[in-house]
């Protein structure tokens, strides 16, 4: 049987972050992935990282296209009630955020982790975590080119994702779980244009939330606030310019750029939280352990922190601070819980909810109006945009 | 018939107030009351005041009572899972609010317009607004003692409460209503024992919210959420104490001085705004044009600041800027949707919601731990209990 010190289950940008920092520490780690690595990269995700996240990639040395192609910005941009408006981010908490796909971060991370010659598993079938609740001697296996293998560690990060096997692994006596599910969801597009806006807008409009966003100065990313039963089959790249068009202020509409989708998918929106996120040698960690709705564009610098909190506790449990790995569910979930609770506030202040009523809506109006008139609670959303402090 | 400048419909706090300072400035006016003086004085209601509201009560000359009794409160309390915080609202904001029962306000504006000869009617039957839509002749009619009485005025400042006659008098198609209302109510207890706190506490709790307020330092006023359909026949002195010491922190609860009730009742839980709140020559003013619920204690105070304004627009108008009352509506809104929100979203950070799930209770202890977590959150807070500026 194969032997680790850390099995990591799961090569998205968690996964494999955690696998470079603690090779950074001289810990052993093996990746294993059920599907493909081009299929890892084919997934379209976030593109607003934070700065304990750009710290986090930088202390693992993934840093340097980061760096070179990343897009500071310092401010994020509100349109409501035909105003539109801006949050000065560095003016306000005196930090700013970088705009670069997570596709982006995950290949760099790849490429890296490649360079470095760790190991990676692709194409795991059958994935399963064993022994870990109890014993000292936690086990991951596989099938593999029809062949089982089996790897033993100290540890199991459940990176999987929130359909992985991790999470699913645990007794359900031994973990609660906390979920709400929002009545609409998000259509994207991905566009080579270049963006509308040298900011990020998010829209509050009668017809629905829209979300002007970018990965670089060539390639756009829009979403529309769409049902949840609609299909990305009733919507022609056309109908998607023209109900955009339609939800953003005339002096942004006037200068959006359309063009051929190079994708389109609808999203669902959820906040999910599993507690605790330790079970005996298994943790969870990012979307394995919970889902924020993409409105604040926290869900991947959520996974990094944990993943820094991680580090640190494996750090001290091979530092001979034995006790250090049971503080890692506590202190991850205080930051995700404010994660949490910004995400969902986010989502309710922006989005149109079928059953607020015109009370319901006049107090989103209220809001936006009211952040707007308030340094204090400009820098309120601001600290939560930029991230707030692990 | 008679006449007089500004006709004031209804003898609670806003009325008399704003009767005080038209008379200040000279314009004459007369006060129609359906219940009977001692009825007005016998509701017991809100007792935290705004420096708005202080200061309009000083330009009114009302203020020699309150300045000898008025207790100056420099915090407020917040208590949930298990912790006791406390907001510092002078330091965050350097304004502070007067704890003093509104019936001692309308005591004192009672005793004042007696003294100052003004003309009021109490117990007006059949009290009825005409021609206020067009005319430049709106009037007041009523019956007194079998006799039916007319007034003629340039204009009538509706000041009769949420089921007031004014805002009923209002054609259907000429006003938009926005309501919430919450699925609970408040039990109050007000009893003569020490406050258990030298500031007001508010509590979230598993069992319901529940307020430890006070009226004087021999005077306490203290509620716990109840549901809808509770009669206040259920509720012996007893089992509201023994409720709320359950709900209190042990610190708070350890300290509780208990007594007979003076008072007992339940209140439902509404938000309410009527838009516009000028209709011609009718102004709607406080309660009858807008409900808060009483978390945030922003009832009297909203109405002491359509008092302002309405003031300043009447006297705008006689001295010769006829366009200014106009204004009014607009400007009284703006104000008023900012403290709509913030009684929504106090009311739905500390209350049990029964739809709410383990998630929606999260979201509010996660909101209560990054409000003491943040300056910018806590003054955000401060800034709207202490009262937004005029």
């Amino acid at each position: 049987m194969q032997r680790t010190q850390v099995a990591i289950v799961g090569a998205g940008p968690s996964g494999l972050l955690l696998g470079q920092l603690l090779a950074k520490s001289g810990i052993a780690n093996v990746v294993i992935e059920q599907r493909s690595a081009d299929y890892v990269l084919g997934r379209i995700r976030a593109g607003v990282l934070e700065q304990t996240c750009t710290d986090l990639l930088r202390a693992a040395g993934v840093h340097a296209r980061m760096d070179a192609e990343g897009l500071p910005h310092d401010g994020v941009c509100l349109a409501f009630g035909g105003r539109l408006e801006r949050i000065d981010l560095h003016g306000l908490t005196g930090k700013r955020v970088t705009v670069y796909g997570q596709t982006e971060v995950t290949r760099d991370l790849m490429d890296a982790r490649r360079s470095a010659g760790l190991s990676t598993v692709y194409e795991a079938d059958e994935v399963a975590v064993h022994d870990f609740l109890d014993g000292s001697a936690p086990r991951v296996s596989w099938l593999k080119d029809g062949q089982r293998h089996e790897l033993q560690a100290d540890f199991i990060a459940g990176c999987d994702g929130f359909h992985g096997v991790c999470r699913a692994s645990v007794p359900a006596e031994k973990i609660s779980l906390h979920e709400k599910v929002y009545p609409f969801g998000w259509l994207g597009l991905l566009s080579d244009t270049p963006p509308v806006h040298e900011e990020l807008i998010y829209v509050h409009h009668e017809r629905g939330f829209a979300l002007c966003s970018q990965r670089s100065t060539t390639r756009s990313r829009y979403y529309v606030q769409c049902s949840l039963d609609d299909k990305v089959e009733n919507w022609s790249d056309e109908a998607f310019w023209h109900e955009l068009r339609l939800r953003l202020p005339a002096e942004v509409a006037d200068k959006l750029v359309t063009g051929p989708s190079l994708e389109k998918s609808i999203a669902p929106l959820r906040s999910f939280v599993a507690e605790p996120l330790q079970f005996g040698r298994l943790f969870l960690v990012g979307d394995a352990g919970h889902i924020v709705p993409p409105t604040g564009a926290k869900g991947l610098n959520l996974a990094a922190s944990d993943v820094g909190y991680l580090w640190q506790a494996l750090e001290g449990f091979y530092a001979g601070r034995a006790g250090e790995v049971d503080h890692y569910s506590q202190r991850a979930l205080a930051r995700i819980w404010k994660a949490e609770r910004f995400s969902w506030s986010m989502t309710t202040l922006l989005h149109k909810f079928p059953d607020n009523g015109t009370f319901g809506t006049k107090m989103q109006l209220a809001e936006l109006d009211y952040l707007f008139s308030s340094q204090a609670a400009m820098t309120a959303v601001a600290e939560n945009y930029v991230g707030l402090p692990m």
